[in-house]
């Protein structure tokens, strides 16, 4: 059984106060504002095929660590590039996750399995490899049954409303289908440009031209890019975005006149770019990205930092998100001063930054979100996103940003089903953060409850604008 | 009303050591080496003006914090540059302090005000827009008594020393007048000569003519400017200075030869030095200041990692010092190295440094710290003066450079009646920190109490001299 | 009295747990698959010398923290270079550390030594100046029986498998006398090759030749090169080495083609070869070694990041490991990419790697270690292996390497009496990490106990493969 306390810190104290502010927050509604669910899930409400499948595959926290110890991906049933058909042993993948769960003990995919498992099947924490097919039956039952489609756990986990991150060139047919189908709850998308923005992204020079043809645009112009962005935020919006994101190697920000923008992107088109031209042409779109946030009201993310596909075996052989993204040091504080002096006041703009690198949290981006208006410290990003990251991002942050500079909860997930788990955690060390502050006299209980209540709900609602009718 | 046991750990046979602990330390003399006071005010010794320009305009950590949610510097009556005269609804400043107190949760302005609002003004906590108007008219009044003069403010925090920071070309009117006064307490000045040993600071040119004419001396040559050093240097150990202090962007070091020397210093002041060369001329100038302090026994303070006036428009609309100035990434291990192979032996150097960047505190400041005789660590410096920062300061440094290659606690303010409260703070952290080391039987209660007493005021008052008669 | 429940958190909940888990543990023997003591020792099994000899002058992190305050090596009887004998009075030496012994307050000597002077000596802790005399005539005369030379010290301890760190070049005699002398214990060597990998090592040329001699290969040609090493590799197995170790100023790993090799080695040799090629050099060579170890089964150690012999009159006068080697920033995300490409998923290779820059823990290390099935980490080390270092280290790996892709303890020393001490610090911080990691319901206390066990005792053992046959 989950104990009632979990992630509270042990000093009685501490804890009975952490239970008190826990209670205000426990069943406020998810806001989740900035994730990776699949909008068909929600669009078709498919019954989900396998335990594996659902919980295992879509999830490079689990696949890194069974493979740091030797458990390959062919072996988890992942796809090889190339091949055509996915088909694995299920169950014997299942078997394997089950038998290498000690593996995850203290780290945060333990967390959030064992209360996926035992509050979403009723399966009692921790698995092991005696109970794997047990539980994979057990799994399998539940997910034979309507109430375990899409829509019906959106409901069930009590989500007030979910965005989704597409590529600037989606169809968004999904979300469209979501919307015209009538069921009434928030699922949005996400405008994310990085596969023209990005010219080492794949595909770079064919996704322009696609994004010409959806917006009627000349994308071999820069003043025609622009456009294409203009008019394809709008479709975005018009499904309900309220938010960009920004996949970048580095926070690089740049601000080139226009006569330099127009040579550098004619120099990106031919091909000619040097890495370093790439580098200031990703850092000008954001800066574009910016004015244009300022016009239509998108509030834009940068997540910035992480080394993609480390291992070029594992790329070749599985491709990208397979649990070999490696983050490397980051720079804040000269990076984003050229979008800062031409934005960095102004009140229409809200600019959320996310780092893989903890180094910058009370050097760099505690004080820049601590003076300039338009920034928010995005929360505790992927491996950061557990009871101790997010205790070091609070401790780190909050004496020189406050609460009031951070953005709320994200729980920035492909696995579904683990996005109540996740939440419950989140809130939970909140909450355990606020009581020390609490008992060490530090905050009043009474305004810990306010805060308690801003970080689980409010921040989150209110940053991202998810607040207004979609 | 302030807990008694406000910021001590909450484990209770923590909290029971702490309390011993303070006891021993929390009536001590509050020993004030490195400071931004304002020496006109006990020289003038007139009362201040009113609450907001008291306690608000002087401290950029308020200012930042409410300009980050969107309040304009402007609004809170910082004068702009270019205009006269300053002049402001100082009641509706505080009435904006006052409703956005909140902004300032667990932070140490919040722990700070607290404290000042309740001793010094007996204002409950925590300050809310509802009580804007009487915490004014209570804090007016108390200002417009003989007993919250500067000089009996400075009696009543119980200070036995304090230094105020100064440029090496202040005319130090205002210390010659306190040491005429009669009023016989100490207020000495620091020898701050960023300004001509930095060729980017404004006027430097300028700058280097006044050093030479105040000390007669040719500051157009190499030879000259060192001995304006030397005596400008001599001109402030007459009022009582002890120490140096040297604000760069880095913490470069140098070691050329004299014949590179003026070499450089010539293109300094032709203006045809380079980015680099600039950087080398500071680096050069903290080895010559090293070997003067050698010579006339000034402690000299690096405090380094700071990038001045990030944004642009702010530092173009109201000056510098106005919360915009942001930490960044920083390296000591070669940039010490020139003059610690110089002096880093000799036994008439103390050089303490400062670090924004609490990385290098464990991996690069407490190794050097803990190796070289003449280094000492300052104390958590700007964002990190601050409960969790000062905790984090101890926790990687004191494993490897002890406790006694500390420096001993700065409050570091422009905000004076703040003093006590940033004291009384850091000794009940520092007794906290010590309290776990005996809860954990890693140090007896009878030493810890002798370290609580060095930490609170031995250290400081050694290690910068301040013991000597002025 | 050494406290029973020394280094445990105070929380009574959390403690009373740690209690039960280093109960586990406590007694289990001891693997020290890396450290600098003398094989000599246990080859001769002499009588160690005196108090001074024996626990101060091998010890870098006394004699650093004593120079830190203006002691000066000279006095604390290190042997300047140049002189023939050394000579001290021994007595005086220890006199001097006696009476600064409050200098190693809350760090790890104190805990360390504190642990060995009870234990070993039945010398009450804290140990002071009135004491001195006391305490060297009760070690004198300890010394100087039987129950404290080498051998015995070593079945007392409970060592299982000591591995000593030698030069390739070592002629490993002490090693062939300690494997013919019946003793039955395991003290083997470990293959550390810095002297001919690293072109800035000193006697690099000469070093390259003898390699040559004593393997009767051309070590004036790439390919000779990579056979002497084969071979001297196999000298070591058969004495009992599992791995090799490599001190480095940086992890940089090459993969170059064999004929940049060749050209490279060519540039080396003849002197003509710039910084960077020397670097390459270094990092081309981990890969050589890397790709041996796949053949030989050699568990790979580097250690990389620090400066060594920071202090140019330390080094010149006393020569280097006078605790003057200082740690610097450090990159491992795109230092280890070459040679992770090639060998990365390599089941057959394991290779450790240590870091003195924390910031590297969460942010590159554990995310690397957590998907490559080569690697491990190392325990924290040198300044970090203390405490709140330990501490740091389990908070910020955990949680994306968790414990199983860790390496287990080292205790890394030249300071014999004090390897008990080092282990059980190190069990005992393992466990009130545990012991929190239970009570805050993140770990069963079943759980708890296996990897307590694992992390005092078989992660060690596995890692290193030091339970095979020597």
């Amino acid at each position: 059984m989950l104990s009632t306390d979990r992630f509270f810190p042990p000093d009685p104290t501490v804890r009975s106060i952490a239970r008190r502010l826990f209670l205000e927050v426990e069943n406020l509604p998810l806001i989740c504002p900035h994730g990776h669910t699949d909008p068909a899930w929600f669009a078709l409400n498919e019954k989900f095929p396998d335990p594996a499948q659902l919980l295992i595959i879509p999830d490079h926290y689990i696949l890194r660590m069974l493979v740091s110890q030797g458990i390959d991906h062919a072996k988890l049933g992942v796809r090889e590039t190339g091949t055509d058909t996915q088909s694995a042993d299920w169950r014997e993948v299942w078997r394997v996750f089950a038998e290498n769960y000690y593996l995850f003990r203290s780290t945060p995919v333990r967390h959030w399995m064992d209360h996926t498992l035992e509050t979403l099947f009723g399966i009692e924490a921790p698995l092991d490899g005696k109970r794997a097919d047990d539980s994979y039956d057990r799994i399998s039952q539940a997910l034979s049954t309507d109430a375990y489609r899409p829509r019906a756990l959106y409901e069930r986990f009590n989500v007030e409303a979910l965005a989704t991150t597409d590529s600037c060139l989606d169809d968004l047919s999904s979300h469209s289908a979501i919307a015209q189908s009538g069921w009434g709850r928030r699922v949005i998308p996400t405008y994310r440009p990085d596969g023209v923005t990005n010219p080492d992204a794949e595909a770079f020079a064919s996704n322009i031209e696609r994004l010409g043809k959806v917006t009627n645009e000349d994308t071999s112009t820069w003043s025609g890019l622009l456009n294409a962005h203009r008019k394809r935020r709008q479709d975005f919006i018009a499904l309900g975005a309220t938010a960009t994101d920004h996949g970048h190697p580095t926070a690089l920000t740049c601000d080139l006149d226009r006569t330099e923008c127009v040579s550098l992107y004619d120099d990106i088109l031919d091909g000619s770019a040097t890495a370093r031209q790439k580098e200031i042409f990703r850092g000008q779109m954001l800066t574009e990205m910016a004015k244009m946030s300022v016009d239509d009201g998108m509030v834009m993310q940068i997540h910035a930092g992480s080394v993609r596909n480390h291992s070029s075996s594992v790329m070749s052989r599985f491709g990208p998100d397979m649990g070999f993204d490696i983050p490397e040091r980051i720079e804040f504080v000269h990076a984003l001063r050229p979008l800062l002096n031409i934005l960095g006041h102004d009140s229409r703009l809200t600019l959320i930054v996310f780092t893989l690198d903890e180094s910058t949290y009370a050097r760099e981006l505690a004080p820049l979100a601590g003076a300039y208006p338009c920034l928010r410290l995005g929360p505790p990003w992927w491996f950061h996103d557990s009871p101790e990251g997010m205790m070091r991002y609070r401790a780190m942050t909050t004496e020189t940003a406050g609460y009031y500079n951070t953005a709320g909860f994200n729980d920035d997930t492909r696995a579904f089903p683990s996005i109540p788990a996740r939440h419950d955690l989140a809130r939970r060390i909140d909450c355990g953060f606020l009581a020390t502050q609490v008992a060490e006299a530090k905050l009043g209980e009474d305004e810990a409850v306010e805060v308690a209540i801003d970080l689980a709900y409010g921040l989150a609602k209110r940053t991202y604008n998810v607040e207004q009718t979609s």
